[in-house]
């Protein structure tokens, strides 16, 4: 009876520390981290530098005579698993964003950073030129520090003004909210979408083949970047949002929206064809209403989707393989504009996880 | 015959495999891994915010009426290897630098965030408020876009205008150089160290006891902060350049030098006395003279090495416990500013691990 009680007192202590292994997150095994800028450029000014006149920091007076300003570059943190797979994920924010978009999600939980490391991708997170960790710009900026945490609420589809939207994917602790409005981050520079490109190009030439992840404005700089490199092998694209382009000849209208319009861009159809070489799959989360409506914050992803939706029948009419999920309509409801650190975020990583291996990308 | 090739041949394709191994580094195991905002205000805008009539993104006409904006937050990125020491290292940046002081060298070597993971302590890497990717600030700012890369390349000791010192300790090649430089970051509204010293207490009373590891402008600000909160265990200070403070009465005269003058303030002895109470290292590195020079880039460094003896002696006097080594007298010779990414920084972070030995801090 003793030794009964014995047993029964082991099993049980075994069985607590099996619950407490699976509490806890397994360990990842990194076999290499780093980060890097890319790209970029120079910018000089006339003169002669003098190191004894013009040495002293002198923040009210600072001669730039014979200086030069290295900026415009993108900045990238990355990792590799061990036994990584072969094509690494490249993931790139949206507008107002950087790479905290894709790590820890303003509730705690995993990103899609530490999802894919765990499913053994490497995976490389970039600030685009003038954003972040890429602070450094060859031209001015004002940064206005106006008050619009509102507005985004609104445009990344948590809810109108403050009140958040019945069921969405997003935690109502107040913690997750501040934490989500302060993983924003200004734009050092003038946007220009071309700077971007450059360098987002210029980091796949330099690591190779791989898969870009976008996100909102990202996306449609992600076709452009596609037309400039052959590394690109295939896209996955969160809520595209501008920068569609067509055969030149098949642009269509502007799609008016309350607040704006979206208009598509044309390029040739040498260029177009690029764009039907790669596989590419596109999701839209929740809240995005198929007819006008009083609701700028909804109205914007309605011509978003609409336009995708044209994009997506038009690359595949010339042989392309682009997938559109509209993530109601798979029964994931409550999505906003971020799929990636949404309650759900796991169901969505899974998604992507059975395109790329459908793809044989993983 | 026959036999013995094979058996050569084998023992040469081992050979050859185990030279590979040795090659690369051993992967790195991480517990836990993430990121998160800490400390921060809210501006909030008076009147009412209108989700239908302002609620579309319009970059020349943005209402901002009844909105709110979460800035003045210090950014994090931390990681947790397996089996941890007690202890985590929080590195804090300098002035125009960021999180990315820590990581990769400019030359591609692993940086102190590595270095130490592999040594088993937890690392915090912060980005302070306005900052990286703390972009966000209540108050506005402009960024100038100058050019004054000669003029830090001087600050920061790599040599005068574009010339390195004769045996420093940074990579010759030319990408070295550039990615240096790229590392930078501009402050995205005004720098305030108030802002910076509250955002790092609220991340040690979120975190709990930590060694504190600073760099140039954050030294400073790292003794001020160890006076806000009592989970600072230890720093251990890069080159730290101002903010020194000394108990009422006995603040040194300000040490003149070419382009400036270094001050000290005063505090009470009470306030003082905090800085006793904890082990203090502070490291310096080389082409720092001990007399009057024609160089401004030189110039800074003999004023803050001279205060930070005054400010050694003081705090020792008073029980303290700060050791302050000049590398050069250690047998270190040509560090820049930055010893922790200089290409004997593998050495520079063996001595720290043998001071946090001795202090009973690992």
């Amino acid at each position: 009876m003793k030794n009964i009680n014995k047993t029964l007192l082991l099993l049980l202590m075994v069985q607590l520390l099996v619950n407490d292994a699976y509490a806890q997150k397994t360990p990842i095994t990194i076999r290499e981290q780093g980060s890097f800028t890319v790209g970029g450029s120079i910018k000089t000014s006339p003169g002669t530098f003098d190191p004894v006149a013009h040495g002293a920091f002198n923040p009210s007076n600072q001669p730039s005579e014979g200086q030069t300003l290295h900026g415009d570059h993108a900045t990238v943190f990355y990792q590799v698993p061990e036994n990584p797979r072969k094509l690494p994920l490249v993931f790139w924010h949206g507008f107002g964003q950087s790479m905290r978009t894709w790590q820890t999600t303003p509730d705690g939980r995993e990103g899609f950073q530490n999802i894919f490391l765990r499913r053994g991708f490497p995976v490389y997170l970039i600030d685009q030129p003038r954003r972040g960790l890429s602070g450094r710009s060859t031209e001015p900026a004002t940064i206005s520090a106006a008050t619009d945490d509102q507005l985004w609420f609104g445009i990344f589809r948590l809810g109108t003004g403050t009140k958040f939207y019945p069921e969405v994917q997003f935690s109502k602790d107040p913690e997750a909210l501040n934490q989500f409005f302060r993983q924003m981050a200004p734009d050092t520079g003038p946007l220009k979408i071309d700077l971007n490109i450059a360098a987002v190009s210029a980091l796949f030439e330099k690591i190779g083949a791989g898969v870009l992840v976008t996100h909102s404005h990202s996306g449609g700089q992600g076709w452009l970047t596609a037309l400039k490199t052959d590394k690109i092998r295939a896209i996955a694209s969160f809520e595209p949002g501008s920068n569609f382009v067509f055969p030149q000849g098949e642009v269509p209208k502007p799609i008016e929206y309350l607040g704006g319009a979206l208009s598509a861009a044309g390029v040739t159809m040498e260029e177009f064809k690029g764009l039907t070489e790669i596989p590419i799959i596109i999701y839209f989360g929740d809240y995005i209403p198929d007819h006008p409506v009083e609701n700028p914050g909804q109205e914007q992803w309605r011509a978003a989707l609409q336009m995708a939706k044209l994009w997506t029948a038009t690359v595949n009419k010339y042989g392309g393989d682009v997938t559109l999920v509209h993530l109601p309509e798979k029964g994931f409801k409550g999505n906003t504009h971020f799929p990636m650190s949404d309650l759900n975020n796991v169901q969505v990583a899974d998604l992507l996880s059975e395109w790329l291996k459908e793809k044989g990308l993983d």
